[in-house]
């Protein structure tokens, strides 16, 4: 069975099996305070170019929204995302359990638009009744987005000053941040990233780890006690160095962004094919997601040798499927499902 | 100053306060366990023509919708509410904050669509993703509405047919319900409200109360302990015999439909004066909010002599303001106000 | 039938429903905004001798403390309690519902010791594990305490300084301030309570309100955006002014003193015809609720007569019970219940 | 550096990490869904000789302290447990966090009483004020304590029966539960537990895992939608199968009892050469933990050449040392450290 069903279908990278293995005999102290997260956050810094940088990992990407979105938001405040964010939709409303508001903007390709922020937060310190409104207390954007989309650098510096403005943190999930950062469309760099963003997360559990996400706050407003915090979200990782580990493997030599160039062709092989074929991509992605609309009757047909992931029906005789690659495909798996079309 | 700015500017109705200083001498138990209470329910229960109701007395509309959606929800569930509802937007995020995603529908002059909604719910079920996601678990709508719009009998009917079908529970906001029931334009009565609603509030604080809301369960279906989840939220009040004290004089000899037609009446004097003068209304209301276009010039003019609710500005020359009138407005205050257009 | 259960089986003073009457024409701002409220905190800040007092209205006790401990402490903090103290026990869990832990010291009659307190935060901060741990993040103490005792001057300022020290809030429940401000045996003002505290709340629903608290906050610490963080709790009333109103009146020609004396008077006045009568005080109350050793017998006959609140059994021949007296209560009344000893 | 403060400072046994490695090419589906869960819950089904058991898989101890708590308990309610239970003292306040209070109860060498325990739940029952109290919703008991101890058949036999008359669920915090299980002083089997408690955990962390919990519902009583509840508390691993895995491979031809057992005999070892030298034991624990005093100058001395856990200072000369081993402590490790003493 093929599988593009998601991005997180295989276990991690071959270095951080070995990794694991090697380090089977060692003794560790708990909750993250090693040598291993000492190392990784050292190497994150360097790649980010931010210094300063202080980085918590976590465990998935919902415990990180979650987690930091809460610690960043006031009890009054919400989080502003596009009405297609991640955490607007399919978090099962993790934000709001844990008492904050989605002010949903409209979404353009995944994305939200700097003018829509603006008017945001403009009609919101017009009210007159703001003060029994849900305050815009920070925003959150996913790079790339749900669509596969990416910001430019000319976006995100114009959300940043926007952002910075008004006061408020800007957030960036990058539980695909790999395939972004690699991706040919892009002029958009992790330093560009950490400069625009007050805090964003760099995903492992889509980009070659087994599981984990590194949060990088860089502007030195990693909220106190962010330890206690976490673990207070059930979040804290008695055997942190698992996390530290991952990441370390991740960004020595430039392992993180090697497997993310290697999905960005498997990306672009896919969609070569796919419009060879004569298919119709539902969505332009420069990214490691493609969307594909394919015939009711093809979707089944291909349904009994790939998995893929559904993800509308923009009439009745039509499927729109998601097609996901990652640092684990094959060339020859492109291929075959290719072969089938 | 003439005051049309909201319809909570004036005390209560003098049979309320009266009762109040006859009442003074009483010894009454604490948290709603006196015979004021009992006698309110029983009036309301009839009122209703629901002998099973259960009614429990609280002080506000926020906190009433606060603490019943809280209530009837589970944890991962959510509330169905038009964008514009009440708990959608001025609410400070009050449902939120108690852990549950509001799922905005559209609205259409105020109220929702069992189209909407039907897809809304059909969606969600077929999602194969609907476990990472928010459950609708009930469905709150406002009569009259934010904009002074009513449901008909046949859409309540529907909304109540297809939440049954879904086995999720619909509320109503009554803030305003007395203005609503006593609408020239309206087949809705207060038992066609307990037929098709699980649970909605009577409105006094807006209605002829110094404060206080009725919230009614009609199918058995008060969550257990209600008190203790009121009391757990803060919604407790240890003299519950004041609310129920001014629901008793309210629903004796029918004197809160008897108030609310005074208001419709009132609000019919003016949209007639409007008219004749003019004036554009922004918004066809039957109760007792009006919501009027008005020149920029005009309107800084007025703000001298009557204070009025800024609503928006749909263009640069233009304003919208909305103009409450209530059970306390006299016939001289509204000629008094058509004088100055 | 007479009543001592306690003290908030009354309505209120006749000046403020008299006010009430008188006011019932009047247009009022909501929230709070009116000039009634002004007043009202114009004259509390003069009381406590304290010009830069912030001081906001809410409804009840319980609601009064579950809203200011959530607004001053962080999310990771508690708040430290006596075992006895009414947030630990009798306010169904509102704190912990709002996310924090109350952190138990012994009682000592009521009271919390500063030596426990300073033991339980040396220990915590000298732990190494204190991350993993609840923050004491402010301290609660009742005054009177739920046993009716009091704070010297010199304790309340020992807690005052120790707080500080570790820059923690000291907050004072005052459900029945009055009643230990009038106490024969206090050198503790209204003042010095504002000094020594950096919030507290001066209850009205015990003492002479028909419902309302004074939550007053002395040290330019009002949280921001406090009437927001109220409305987001269900705890902002429309017609703020009902508040002002009562606590304008209270504050007026010492009213709130002049009642509160009277209740000390009547309890005097039950204490000595107690003793006389040869009754147990089960402890030594000087304020307004008197508890009482009653053999089971006596206790059972006294209560067709004579409402009282149970208080426990200390062990199977007796009952301690709450004898609550109030500003409403007549000498007249203590007298018919001596006379059924 | 000798390591025996705590008992997860080592990686996972082989099996897993081989399992890991075999795995690498594996495509799995998410979120628990997969093969590796299945046959992991079947043999945990065995194990507990409980057909029906309903299994969940979550990465560490607090988090699934906190969300089966969550769960289980209604928003109203509390979870009773020992004063010095882990989620009484050592988890952040994640289950007030989440709403909830502790109701804290004396330990007796960690573990509760059933005495005591119906004691609390009397006293509730049959005070006239319950409805403003915290109702105890559910008993939380850890096995083996924090101290190391066991509860006997007859003592989970007593709480069980308590618990159901009571109509309240018994949870069983497993943290170290195959220590306990492997203890020799014990009359307690995995199919006592099962068949006493309600839903209990079998901790892997602590226990020959790299991460995670195997969470066990015996009743039919796993909360409806639970995987969503899980994913709103951020406790929903992408990559389930990870967890999965590892409990495939720890309930393999007994893994689990066998490292457990391991583990005991290095604790008896441990605890052997300690009194042979004349050391005194602080604790009594026939588990893998061991509480030792030591003269404080002994103590400074030690810690240069061997990690152990601080746990308190009985006197000033005096400190009290927690030494946990567990699967991966060998005979040299714990006789090097007699060595030292």
């Amino acid at each position: 069975m093929l599988s593009f069903e998601s991005d997180y279908v295989k276990s991690a990278v071959k270095e951080i099996l070995e990794r694991l293995m090697e380090h089977r005999e060692e003794q560790m102290p708990g909750y993250g305070q090693d040598s291993c997260c000492e190392q990784a956050k050292e190497k994150i810094r360097a790649a980010c170019q931010c210094p300063e940088a202080e980085i918590f990992f976590l465990t998935g990407g919902t415990q990180t929204n979650m987690v930091s979105i809460d610690a960043l938001l006031k009890p009054y405040e919400g989080v502003v995302a596009a009405q297609t964010g991640h955490v607007s939709t399919h978090e099962a409303g993790a934000i709001e359990f844990h008492g904050h508001k989605v002010l949903e903007l409209p979404e353009h390709e995944g994305k939200i638009h700097r003018e829509d922020l603006q008017a945001l937060l403009e009609r919101f310190w017009q009210d007159v009744n703001y003060e029994h409104m849900v305050f815009p207390g920070m925003v959150y954007i996913s790079h790339p987005t749900e669509y596969g989309t990416l910001y430019t650098r000319e976006e995100l510096e114009g959300l940043s000053k926007l952002c910075q403005s008004y006061g408020i943190p800007l957030y960036l999930d990058g539980a695909r941040l790999g395939y972004g950062l690699m991706s040919k469309d892009t002029d958009v760099t992790l330093p560009v990233i950490a400069r625009c963003c007050d805090a964003f997360y760099i995903g492992g559990t889509k980009v070659g780890a087994l599981f984990g996400e590194a949060l990088v706050f860089t502007k030195n407003n990693m909220p106190r006690h962010f330890l206690t915090i976490a673990k207070q979200h059930g979040a804290l990782l008695a055997k942190g160095w698992l996390l530290g580990l991952q990441f370390d493997t991740l960004f020595t030599d430039d392992l993180y962004f090697a497997i993310s160039r290697h999905a960005i062709e498997m990306a672009e092989l896919l969609q070569r094919g796919l419009k060879e074929k004569g298919y119709t991509l539902y969505r332009e992605s420069p990214t490691n997601q493609q969307f594909v609309l394919l015939e009711n009757e093809k979707y089944e047909e291909l349904k009994k040798e790939a998995a893929m992931g559904f993800w509308e029906k923009p009439d009745k005789e039509h499927t729109v499927v998601r097609l996901a690659v990652s640092w684990a495909t094959k060339a020859e798996e492109v291929q075959a499902f290719l072969d089938l079309l």
